[in-house]
């Protein structure tokens, strides 16, 4: 087949970490506070993108053992978002974490994504450049994040499938997704190349239970049922930088 | 295929926790004994659901190296849990405890498992209703706890069945569970969307052989024969708060 | 499929720990004296079954890096099991030792695996009653522990075939076993519901070479060829408790 | 099938650490310096090939949580090599850093590659000479590297194609590479008996964009979407040895 | 089918350390030298077998981050070599060492391999005892080990072949590797029931770039393109106890 056509547009990095609270309780009462306060500056910082010409930065508290913190950073380039780790690296906070796991990846839009009568100059149409350079729905209360493949075993083969078919089952797989316009935001990210699955998936709601019921009913479209491999799921709420504080329980 | 429709009720969290012999010595005798009570007063905080309008939690020690205390947390919205995680967090036994795994997940009911002539305002069901917002049989000595999927693995793919396969596959699967009855409870959570698996299955009995003698036939089931994935099984044993002490041998 | 018909005998734990030699040598002479003293006490006490009204119990030193140690403990309860992994949590030398794994499960009995004509009242039959409530050959010098599985994989699925067939097979596989009477020993547990995989199997044989021997014969059976999964492997020698000491090399 | 001849050039060493942040700052101030002029003086003698008679060694920046950096060492024998991760591994530095991952392999060149006409001598061909002992692109701003199998999976096996098959498949293969000429350079190198993986495959651009865009038509292509297995992405930036101190955050 | 006959010799243990430079590094200078007096001395005595009747041992430098020392022993019985671990345990440098892998074997010959007319009394042919308590080259430059197993999946089981259809496949099998007599010499050892593969190969050579080439005409055979699994490959080279020092880097 022939690799479907796609703009890209920031790059992503979902940076998670995990709080060794021993390691935290060994800090002195001063200690921490600085980290506190550091922290609260940097995370700030991020989300007012000081550190480059345009992107996004939000900062969530992970549900469950999988990790404590999970920054979503965009911006334009790679070298970007490395600063941003090295800038979180360099901080007290960082020496008490260690961290299991991040994403790297870059907003994908496929050409075949745009509203009909606008294939020509796609790059400059509005709609396709809010896409590319997306708000993050920051007053989301929550957020789901996994990566994932499109199956190639056998005769489960996606890429071996007529185009027409492949486009006759995304655009079911679309219906699907707007079913849930108004209570489910989404940003689609391409990780071939650059991590280890082929796609990531962030969702903002503010209802989780609005994450099962729609990956509940992604699962049973036959794209996902025959085709669709998930990695680990993700999911978080929202910390603004001031609830930091709050966050760690001091 | 068509999702099955689905109703959801409190969410569930289960928190598991390692203790590190090493680390819980080099605590004084003084801070073991603070932790112990500390430890017994939060406990016995989550039983009596200080924390939010409603919900359900009971501790239980795990047999084996898979971990040593697993807390099963019910409650309305997934931050209510987030919140239970970061309450045990900052205890002073927690950080003599590292975190090898958690599980995060919803209630679930399914529409098709009401009783007949129900279907109307099956919401408001009294029977439904119980379901979404369980008792959790606190008294019964052990508990099994496993993550599963329904496998979607070319000729073997769950999803792709004819609907009417899937209820009837379905209903030999539930004759099963019901020879059960009195002697096993369950509770089914749905995952999808919020961690690793598509389900989880907590099954509570006095009697230990009863999860392998269940299990053992419902791999039997063509359901579970062909369709069933499994996750790692945790067995352990009720600890009520009171039994902290004598649970870490001071 | 129906689920076969089997009887229920004791739980069985395989736990596991690896010894941190730098842990241990940071403890100072007197304490690893107070150590060793302690531990040949407790693995005794084990071996007497001080602690349950019946059972067994046996430990082995691992060869290569799985596992320096591992107790095989039978007992009528898994709460009895419980309380010798806190018994030996809670020893000095626990605290230099981590662990890498363990195994929960229940020692099993076919119902067809009892001798012809013993089919009314199996329950009570001494030949059953001594499988179920087994003697472990604690003079056989090597043991080997490993987990399995029946394979459930497409056309390659155990529990999907006719109720004869599966008979046919087992009673050839049992051929392959017998073969290896006087010269291994074996114990079959239950584990499904238990722990991970759906059975464990312990060999006893004063000569390791058996154990390559066995399995190799009983790999070439159909029923292990097409349809047996196999979890890693542990091989240890007895450590009797009075060996403690110098198994530790002091 | 008859194995493709091969020539073999360098020997690769892909040479990955994280830096365990907590462990660097409990370095004094003075320590630190030491450690930055030690490792900066060490990477600048790697890179002139102080250490052995010919060769090539660059340092890169690695995004995420997979490692820290990653230097990639191209040298003629194996124990050239393990020079090099000794001499890294005596910094003081490396006490600082842990070791996730490496990759050993061996730059291959098919005798099939060889433009047409040179069938005879290849091994003489400048040309070929010149791909067994490459340039590193060293001012190529990103470096991508994933080590890679061919699938052996049932209907899926690319050594048991027939060779007319593979080499027409190999030949649309290289013609998607091809595209990227003045894009993206890579360096192949074989891995068969040295790491575990078949291939490791080393990309360079100025734009980690082409990283992603090169990896989806690649995996169209019949050859990848059937037969190509993917291991870890492992993405980075250059990090000049005079860049250490900025790279430390010093 | 019936498991092959073969003979069995000498136990294997290919026991591998890594080294923990900073705990290293934390030990003064005088007990780093204490450390290597004792390992030079301990393999050493390793080397001359003065541990057991007969047998062997051999050091290896692994490279990459795998392992830092491979110790490859031959003895009669699976005691003798847990002897060997515990030997090197007792160590101080063991003490800044931790243990990844190992690998628990025994050399196997199958009674086919024996040279033509010699089936009567093979076990006493002075060709097969060599080869069941086999030399090993010591003076080879570099090592390769690796486990393997023979696929059991779906259409693609070794063990469900015709005897015939196995037979002649190992014949053409072992072709290719007598194409490299001279070059690279192997043991092959069967650790059914031992360990976690069913095979474990050991290659040696002068020239690293022999075990690829090897590998990759073994992977073109019938039978490993459709029946092998290779596990993780560890490559060396050669470390007499003399260069421990050097190694060290002292």
């Amino acid at each position: 087949m022939t690799a479907p056509e796609t703009l890209e547009g920031w790059f992503a990095l979902h940076d998670m970490r995990v709080l060794d609270r021993a390691a935290w309780q060994r800090l002195t009462s001063a200690e921490r506070e600085k980290a506190i306060a550091e922290v609260t500056d940097l995370l700030a910082a991020f989300e007012r993108v000081d550190d480059a010409d345009e992107g996004r930065s939000v900062t969530y508290a992970v549900a469950g053992h999988k990790a404590d913190l999970m920054m979503v950073h965009l911006r334009p380039d790679v070298a970007d978002l490395q600063e941003l780790e090295r800038a979180f690296d360099r901080t007290l906070l960082a020496t008490a974490m260690s961290r299991p796991t991040s994403y790297l990846s870059v907003i994908e839009v496929s050409r075949h994504g745009a509203p009909e009568g606008s294939a020509t100059n796609i790059e400059q149409s509005p709609y396709i450049q809010a896409r590319l350079r997306p708000e993050i729905p920051e007053h989301s209360r929550y957020v789901c994040f996994y990566p994932m493949n499109k199956r190639r075993l056998l005769d489960d083969n996606w890429y071996s499938l007529p185009p027409e078919d492949r486009m006759e089952l995304m655009r079911a797989h679309g219906r699907t997704g707007r079913r849930y316009a108004g209570k489910v935001t989404q940003i689609i990210t391409g990780s071939m190349g650059l991590d280890d699955w082929e796609w990531g998936v962030t969702l903002f709601s503010d209802d989780a239970v609005q994450f099962k019921k729609l990956i509940y009913e992604v699962r049973c479209d036959v794209v996902s049922a025959r085709f669709a491999e998930f990695g680990p799921f993700y999911v978080g709420q929202r910390v603004e930088p001031g609830q930091v504080r709050r966050w760690l329980g001091e």
